[in-house]
């Protein structure tokens, strides 16, 4: 089972490398045409013309954009050329609506969806050690258990469609509060005069510990913000989350507080930096 | 080198087994006397009569206490049988102030002060994987370290007095934000109906894993709530940060969030169960 890769962007280009190199992929697509010319001769791979000529040419077609609109947009445009019983996954961050939506349209062609965003950032990507969200038919995700398999570590299917999408979302606030978390206490730290590097290395032994401590925490207080994963796009899954809480006539008072920093850092034009840039706002004065 | 161990509380009394476990346990006093007398005989060492008389069975006496009134009564009480060249080490989370007065009380006697709080939980203290934050001479520590190692797998240097209390606030803080997060993460994860065990399982490998929601994240949507870290302890020790923050007139935006959130959690009686109680103000009212 082959498939092809529509999306070769920051966290794309790394997942089609690792799906050649599991010998999974056959072709791909993205907006910006010379990068995906430069990637298919990379791995030796088609280059599809059009998403339908990529449906045509792959027997699963992996879809990983930056908002909802491009994600919807890509669907309908593959649509002709999908064969029944072949499968669209999407491992784009979206809302669950708009993987409703794209379930519908893939399912009147007699096709396969599986809303399957991911985390493990950059990083995860390149090593193929993402963790995977997935939501829709559970024997769908069996038959593209192999592909997934190239991506991924931990492949957890939970639930309907949407659902994949409902546990990205709060990945994302949690995310957020660990980012403000980690943020303002290494900025205390810094004020306090301690040694950052050590306070890092003790802090993240112990019951603070975190994934962004260790992999952000020595960038961050160097002052280099390369993404990893960007601010603009973490604003933009927040937004998604809280149409989602408010729906549910839910607060998220620490998802809201990094909402106002995150708009605070746009404006000062930060939007392209990695999201451990909120450390600007927390960061000593003096 | 042989210790004496002060304090035998939930963090104090498995320390003090694992110093016996490495033969560096020579007494132990306990203000409860209870306490002491029955940990003194299963691990078969000396019940000190006072702190006086366990400084004078000790080369290292060592203070695991709750609050920085209490340190500084053991440290007054223990001052008479301090012997020239004696180490004490306070295990306990105080202010700066506090680990710097305490230092001069010891100083008086010509015997050496280091503050050393720690971080890892009470599975930490149990399993003797603490992270020690140390602050005080480097010779002391490093005169120390064999005793300490029966304790942590992480000891560092952090500085003069009050630094190891100083890494320790930044520790705080970070727990306090790292709580509010994932509460809040997982609270909007129960309302959006997921199944919580495959959520946090997913969650925790990707780039919002974290200690506090793998040693946490399962009981707290049980509703168990058995400490752990008290919630009345992290609030005392957020007022100290609070007060560290305001010396330096620094905003601790989320550390403040936790307080005003712990300030009613205390006000409905949760103050003796673990800091995750604060998912009830997160989870789902319906």
């Amino acid at each position: 089972m082959k498939a092809g890769m529509i999306g070769l962007g920051a966290m794309g280009a790394p997942m089609a490398r690792n799906l050649a190199k599991h010998d999974r992929l056959a072709t791909v697509w993205n907006r910006t045409e010379a990068t995906a010319i430069r990637l298919a001769e990379e791995l030796g791979v088609e280059r599809a013309a059009t998403p339908s000529r990529l449906a045509e040419a792959a027997d699963i077609a992996l879809i990983c954009v930056s908002a909802d609109a491009d994600m919807l947009e890509v669907v309908h445009s593959l649509l002709p050329g999908l064969r029944p019983g072949a499968i669209v996954i999407d491992l784009s961050t979206v809302s669950c609506a708009t993987a409703r939506e794209a379930a519908r349209l893939i399912r009147s062609q007699d096709a396969n969806f599986l809303d399957a965003p991911v985390t493990g950032g950059v990083e995860g990507a390149i090593n193929g050690t993402l963790a995977i969200m997935v939501g829709g038919a559970a024997d769908t995700l069996e038959k593209a258990r192999p592909v997934l398999e190239a991506l991924g570590r931990r492949i957890v299917h939970m639930g309907d469609t949407g659902m994949g999408q409902a546990a990205k979302a709060v990945n994302q606030v949690m995310c957020a509060g660990i980012n403000e978390a980690v943020t303002e206490a290494l900025g205390f730290g810094a004020r306090l005069g301690l040694d950052m590097p050590k306070l890092i290395e003790i802090l993240a032994g112990g019951a603070a510990g975190n994934w962004f401590l260790e992999k952000r925490g020595l960038t961050m207080i160097q002052g280099q913000f390369k993404p990893g994963f960007k601010l603009a796009l973490h604003q933009k899954d927040l937004k998604i989350c809280q149409t989602m809480a408010d729906a549910l006539n839910l607060r998220l008072k620490v998802a809201e507080m990094a909402l106002e920093d995150y708009a605070e850092l746009l404006k000062l034009g930060h939007g392209d930096e990695d999201i451990s840039t909120l450390y600007r706002l927390k960061r000593p004065a003096s």
